[in-house]
């Protein structure tokens, strides 16, 4: 049996717990898959308060960063999150004094990804992300490794289950977004910067990552099209339900013929996809290549076990001698692409309030007719005041045809309050 | 650049063919992922007729065992199919000239795994064989690699997209197992052999790689216990259904204090359950973990572009440099499982004919009561002759028990019909 992989734990959160947990647990395991020893020489934390695990035998180190240049360790451990400070600080110091990096942070690695992955290359290091994107879902690894053969051609998910939870919560128990978004707070669901989850800035990030090794481009966080769930409402889940819809803060990331369009924003699901399916803060992620097809990966996107196994993939990956570039081809030829916004044409959802007198839809129809939006289906509904609610689902149209649609409305005199227009993405 | 990766390909039918469109299509994409370039150089079929494909610029082997020990090939794709003969010869010299196996034969590392994996661990050469599981899912992948930090608990799926299209088609269609049976060979969905089909062989010799990785055993195929999907009835598929189930060929493997327990047959899954939502020829495999959960996975189980996409994925783990064990761990440490069957108690669903007289469900109950089956649901419903039927769910029971309740149903006099017995799997 060959030398031990030796690791440093910069980090000792929930995360960084669990990966001291199942070293403790299954060091006969983990020997015998990897041909080698894992073990735990030395971790780093603010404070050594009591964790419930004994980590009397590893070396303490209030300073992340002096952790990483041990000599005694292989592989520094980034489960401190931040994207600067400490952790920037402790990635740098850690590839510059030759170790391999396995990071939690996609918020570190969505910013800054390039700039370190051209340090680890620069110094034949490597790191290695999975716990980053989607908890316990090998998804990096799937798009990396298992889909190294096909051209990606779309790569879509829900990847904040915070968000995931508040919009079928909404759904089930009839809450309003205020209502459950109190409840998620309430519950420790949320960061403690909630708009991180709630903004789609969480999920950003982690969409941002996966266009990066999808599209063999440099990760660019600053080109997400980002929109949160705020502005969600129990009516239109309710009316989306009824055309046969569900709402779900979706990432969708494509290349397009004016470049790469990466948006994190509420769309509309067919209620038979399994997205649409997904309940509770699980995560989802459908990988579409050209010869497989699509792949869809389900699991737990957060938490203890989940976030720590990936981590140790990583960790058993290294310990096994695998090694690549840090987004699955070399940093320098990592293309910088163009950000596309609204390249792709869909299919939209509208929700408005007319004035309840004659002519009123024949205006809003001609208004979308004059912007060259046409009609899948159009549904008024019942109603107790003089505003009548529209519904409308448009074939595949532009965003700018849509928002000329948008603009011509309110000419029309006819619609009370501003439309809701959301997105249906086909998967 | 480093040297090109130089395949062999033993097999040009559908899959070989795929994996040489992908080759030469994805040439520059293939390279700046691996770091090199992947070139064929030789090939191998029982015909040189035209294949849609141009093959001029590679070697022609009429001996596939010719082409595994040619010096211009590093990794021999064999892609024949079939467990003994040429595929398993192909196979042997390929490692003992020294070169790296990818392989998609199932049947062939399923009977004679251990073998070969010993073999290759005794040369220093590694057998790849994603594609053999599942299609175009990372499913190999996921379990030896991303969840390499779990102990795993449980292994199941749907991995026979024919079954699972018959399956599906005879509930969506209202027709009986005979009549679809017909269509899709008809259609071509199934093996020459359709008994490897729709007797559960192909998928339960999946079932056994998986558990060979999952459990760090010596892969036992004849330790599968098998039942096929011929004797599923549409009335049973309308009333699982309406008592919130579906019928589906479930594989299951799990390790048991008494031994390994592997099954391939008709199960009731929960219908809310995503296995139960698989429609069509798609396959879906969960894997369970102690730290990472549920994760599930779901793609297309086969054809040229799923199996050759997963094929690359191994040649391009491999031109990266990537190796370990065939089943993720040293052959010689793979332990050797007894194989237990029926070890874990189950609720089942019962149908049963009864005469239509006073008492006879009493005596029914009794018989079950006797055996220590508890029932948690019972329901007789709608006939239009002399016997009644009835569907009982049962509270969990072990095999034995419920085996023994079958043998006192005969006794009561009251059962007119072989009583159908099928397993629910909480999923």
């Amino acid at each position: 049996m060959s030398d031990p992989l030796r690791l440093g734990i910069a980090g000792l959160g929930t995360v960084g717990v669990g990966i001291v947990r199942i070293v403790q647990k299954h060091g006969d395991l983990l020997a015998a898959r990897a041909g080698r020893p894992i073990v735990i020489t030395a971790v780093s934390a603010r404070s050594q308060k009591d964790r419930g695990v004994d980590l009397s035998g590893y070396a303490w180190e209030d300073d992340p960063v002096a952790l990483a240049a041990r000599d005694d360790v292989d592989v520094v451990i980034e489960v401190m999150g931040g994207h600067e400070g400490p952790a920037k600080h402790t990635t740098e110091a850690a590839l510059a004094a030759g170790k391999d990096v396995v990071s939690a942070n996609k918020a570190l690695l969505a910013i800054h990804g390039q700039a370190l992955a051209e340090a680890a290359e620069a110094t034949g290091r490597v790191i290695r992300f999975e716990a980053a994107v989607a908890g316990g879902i090998p998804v990096v690894k799937s798009l990396i490794e298992g889909l190294a053969g096909n051209e990606i051609t779309r790569v879509l998910g829900v990847m904040n289950g915070s968000c995931n939870y508040i919009l079928t919560r909404m759904e089930d128990a009839g809450l309003t977004y205020a209502e459950v978004f109190e409840e998620a707070n309430q519950l420790g669901y949320l960061e403690a910067d909630p708009e991180l989850d709630v903004g789609g800035i969480d999920a950003g990030h982690k969409l941002a990552l996966l266009a990066a090794i999808a599209f063999g481009t440099q990760v660019d966080f600053s080109g997400v099209a980002l929109e949160g769930i705020g502005a969600v409402t129990i009516e239109d889940i309710r009316q989306a339900a009824d055309m046969g819809y569900r709402i779900k803060l979706l990432g969708v990331a494509q290349m397009t013929g004016r470049g790469l369009e990466q948006r994190m924003s509420p769309c509309l699901v067919p209620a038979t996809s399994p997205l649409a399916q997904l309940q509770g803060g699980t995560n989802m992620v459908v990988l579409e290549g050209d010869a497989v097809g699509q792949i869809v990966l389900r699991g737990a996107g957060a938490g203890e076990g989940p976030t720590a196994s990936a981590i140790m993939a990583d960790v058993m990956d290294l310990a096994r001698g695998t090694r690549y570039a840090t987004f699955g081809q070399p940093a320098h030829t990592l293309r910088r692409a163009r950000a596309a916004t609204a390249a792709i044409p869909a299919p939209y959802y509208l929700r408005l309030q007319l004035l309840d007198k004659p002519g009123a839809l024949a205006k809003v129809a001609a208004a979308l007719g004059d912007a060259g939006v046409s009609i899948d289906r159009m549904r008024q509904y019942d109603h107790h005041d003089t505003a009548a609610p529209v519904l409308i689902v448009t074939h595949k149209t532009t965003r700018s045809a849509l928002d000329e649609a948008l603009a011509r409305f309110t000419q029309t005199g006819v619609v009370t309050t501003a439309p809701v227009a959301i997105r249906i993405e086909a998967v």
